[in-house]
């Protein structure tokens, strides 16, 4: 394991702790500014890492969901503290917590931890994604087909998805975490799934774990992005159906 | 603890176990009739529950998504081994153990096991709802706002149901467990939860825990049901916003 890697492994494990001591019904909560809740774990976790890289690494970025250091470097870490603040916040297990080491804005590096499950992914470029040291690949659907589950965060740009996708076979969870389906599409659970806000951290780490599990991770419009700075939502698949998917998506966009 | 509370709580516990450790990604299914996926856990906790049952109540029915032992009595069990089976065969830890008795279709008594949470709901008519041995209650939100989480299991009766409940400000989770929604109504996270297939099995439990936890349960014209055998869907709510659930629903109903 190189430095780059165990340092957001640490990172991940150390974060976990935290999300998990503090998961409980009940829990409070304020509201930002986009209508999402934020809590007390959000805020701590967000500075472990920020300190973190500060400390470790002062000449890189620091690009996080509740606050940034930002310096000029062609090197950003881009981190979702609590990836699921609303499944946290009110009672299911479906939160985790995501870094990536951006360089030019391509994702270089990526660790997403399931702290509940222990689930640790990670994947460096070139060399495979793995969970808690097994290699993983994404699923071999090439078409839709009544199980392909597919995630869907957003809706407001692409209204009439559901409708769309259901029509395919398609079943549409939606626990309102877009890495922990990043990290079933990864896995080979879920077949895809699209995300239509700008925010880079929910898009950096799914990008390179789902793209060396053999998928394939690109904006709504089937085009590649930059993970630095706001994205285009993004669309992470198997690779098998991801045409496909470009092809319902693209007609839909407002 | 009475002798019914006591074997249904013990029940919860061991299939809790089974379920707990057979929860694994890349997980064996079959395919049933309708579409939905069939584990070998079901199987299993549901044979524990059946046996159980005849062994400790010989003279009561059983009445359980996968096989049921039915014989002439007032007294019907009535068990979903696995609810949100789905997401158990496809790795978000969102499913739970429900056990119910009724008598001549009335919700006595139930059990609701989230062996991943360690969460075990129970009630007894009259007495109140309690989550591991402390009292819970539904949400005080009289209005539909922004974070009023509704989760909706179906849209095949109500296809516009979403929608309209978008345009009242509400979150819609959908993590295919109607049971584990209702748990989340009884503990005050989820303002409601909104069911609209046949299976008694996922609403007998919930209709005691979450009336005794404050909130109210009916099917989906706002009228009372037997949950001894095919139901007309529920709504679970937190009793205050019922009403206007109704008042939204009936219109949609095909």
């Amino acid at each position: 394991m190189n430095d780059n890697l165990e340092f957001a492994v640490n990172l991940a494990r150390e974060a976990g702790e935290i999300m998990k001591e503090n998961f409980s019904l009940g829990m409070k909560k304020e509201w930002k500014e986009d209508n999402t809740p934020l809590t007390i774990t959000d805020t701590k976790v967000n500075a472990l890492v920020l300190n973190a890289v500060q400390n470790t690494y002062p000449a890189h970025s620091f690009l996080g969901e509740e606050g940034s250091r930002l310096v000029n470097s062609e090197y950003v870490w881009v981190c979702d503290p609590v990836d699921g603040t609303v499944p946290f916040s009110h009672g299911w297990p479906t939160f985790v917590f995501s870094l990536a080491l951006t360089k030019n804005g391509e994702s270089m590096l990526g660790v997403i931890y399931d702290p509940v499950s222990d689930r640790l992914l990670h994947a460096e470029k070139g060399t495979g994604a793995f969970l808690n040291g097994q290699k993983i690949s994404v699923s071999k659907d090439s078409n839709f087909s009544k199980m392909s589950l597919v995630e869907v965060a957003g809706e407001y740009r692409l209204p009439s998805i559901r409708e769309k996708l259901t029509a395919e076979g398609c079943y549409l969870p939606a626990f309102y975490s877009c890495v922990y389906a990043g990290m079933l599409v990864a896995t080979g659970e879920f077949a895809a799934n699209i995300y239509e806000y700008d925010k880079p951290w929910d898009g950096a780490a799914v990008k390179i774990i789902v793209e060396e599990a053999g998928g394939k991770v690109t904006d709504l419009k089937g085009e590649e992005q930059r993970y630095d700075k706001e994205i285009n939502g993004f669309i992470a698949s198997n690779g098998l159906i991801h045409q496909k998917l470009v092809d319902v998506i693209r007609p839909l966009l407002k």
